[in-house]
């Protein structure tokens, strides 16, 4: 399987310090070496990195781990491949424009049997049930809506919905982001942690880098820090239940929904 | 005014060689300082690496100039604002998904009055003339071959029929690429160079750089490179005549039409 990573913040923010941590299960600490990719929001624009082959040793890592690109709005993969080939055409995040802005996706999971009709106004590129999933995503938005964006809640609902069709195939563990909010699906395993007054000290599970963010941040700076597995050792992350879709804006979740059976879960900020 | 740059070729080649003597045209040697931008086709995958500061002195630049992609398809440019303020959003080249593949697109010069309508299909995200151009194009291919895509000699005969209407608001050099083709329109400035065996040396313009392509090449390679203005001054570079669609597929010239009354530019390989 792949893992995840995403931030959404209240200022525009760097992310050396995670992408370092999550850099090194490309290959080195774990087994994802089947490409990686990162996507910036800056504004209305995006930045979109992407490399086929193990984060772990791509010099285009190395650069985004040295080279502070300040963004609200992050989402970064690691590659195991499961459908598809590995290949460019084949490596998250996917982006399409939609509604006149960027929107971009990346998955960890794996769906089965899941052929649904296109028609034709987003089309996969490469061949991954996750690319699919993001274009039938888009295109059943841009039924419901229109060519007219709506309102955040009803937004919220709609991929609610779209998620527990999807989510009928298998594992389907998301993240999704427009450059305003970042949506997170924990259909297996997803957990966050978000930094916030007072900052302390973080040190990485995966390497021996501690950073103080109190030296780094202003008293208002948020901070959601989303991923497929805890990056540091000495943070309070909250593991996201099974089966949970959550809205994340300015750095903190705005609201939760179930996506199986039984109470919906406790937001813990 | 901006700077366009693009590559054709029949195998994956790299372009550190041109790259870095368009690199120093923003900023260094010439004054396109708003931000740059390269695509490269990699199969049906596409890297873009984007940067709204000037390429001479971008991290993101050195990178690229240093890490040997290899492509078919190529697509550069540094931009001077004329429409749409500095910023990620506007910085080109843009991309979107079209018929299940990628399509580049860049472009230099200034469109007036050319606000025309679009119908959501392909929105601009930023507010550049250019991107506008782009989006209409995209959307009258969709509207004229619906979601299957045609074949490639009736796909120029539409690309030719826009380039007549957009070219009516002004100064449109652009460079289009879908990751088999490349497209170029010579408005008013445009040059291309053909390099083929016998593979000789070739010497920069911009910097005093000098690469011996017999040395890198087989006997069989063939790449087209295009440029606002010549990069090297020692090869036979082609004066592309104001007012010429040019396809290039394999590393050469396919087809020319003319996109203003006279007779029709003679293909010189």
């Amino acid at each position: 399987m792949c893992q995840l990573l995403g931030m959404n913040c209240n200022v525009p923010t760097d992310i050396c310090f995670s992408f370092t941590g999550f850099q090194a299960r490309g290959g080195a600490t774990d087994v994802h070496a089947d490409g990686w990719g990162i996507a910036f929001f800056e504004g209305r624009g995006c930045r979109l990195f992407l490399d086929p082959q193990a984060s772990s040793t791509s010099p285009l890592a190395e650069l985004v781990r040295h080279y502070p690109i300040r963004s609200k709005n992050v989402i970064a993969h690691i590659r195991k491949a499961t459908q598809g080939a590995v290949g460019l055409e084949n490596t998250h995040p996917f982006m399409r424009e939609h509604w006149g802005r960027y929107w971009v996706f990346a998955h960890n999971g794996n769906l089965s049997g899941f052929a649904p009709v296109l028609d034709g106004a987003c089309q996969p590129v490469g061949q991954t049930d996750s690319e699919r999933a993001f274009c039938w995503l888009l295109q059943n938005l841009r039924q419901r809506f229109g060519h007219e964006e709506p309102d955040s809640a009803r937004l919220f609902a709609a991929i609610h919905q779209l998620t527990l069709a999807i989510s009928r195939h298998g594992e389907f563990n998301f993240l999704l982001a427009n450059g305003d909010w970042l949506f997170a699906h924990a259909s297996t395993r997803l957990s966050y942690v978000v930094r916030q007054a007072p900052f302390q000290e973080a040190h990485l599970s995966d390497q021996d880098v501690t950073v103080d963010f109190s030296a780094l941040t202003t008293a208002d700076d948020r901070v959601a820090v989303i991923a497929t597995l805890p990056l540091t050792d000495n943070e309070a992350w909250v593991d996201m239940p099974a089966g949970t879709l959550w809205w994340f804006a300015e750095g903190a979740p705005v609201q939760t929904l179930t996506t199986v059976a039984g109470p919906p879960p406790q937001v813990k900020n």
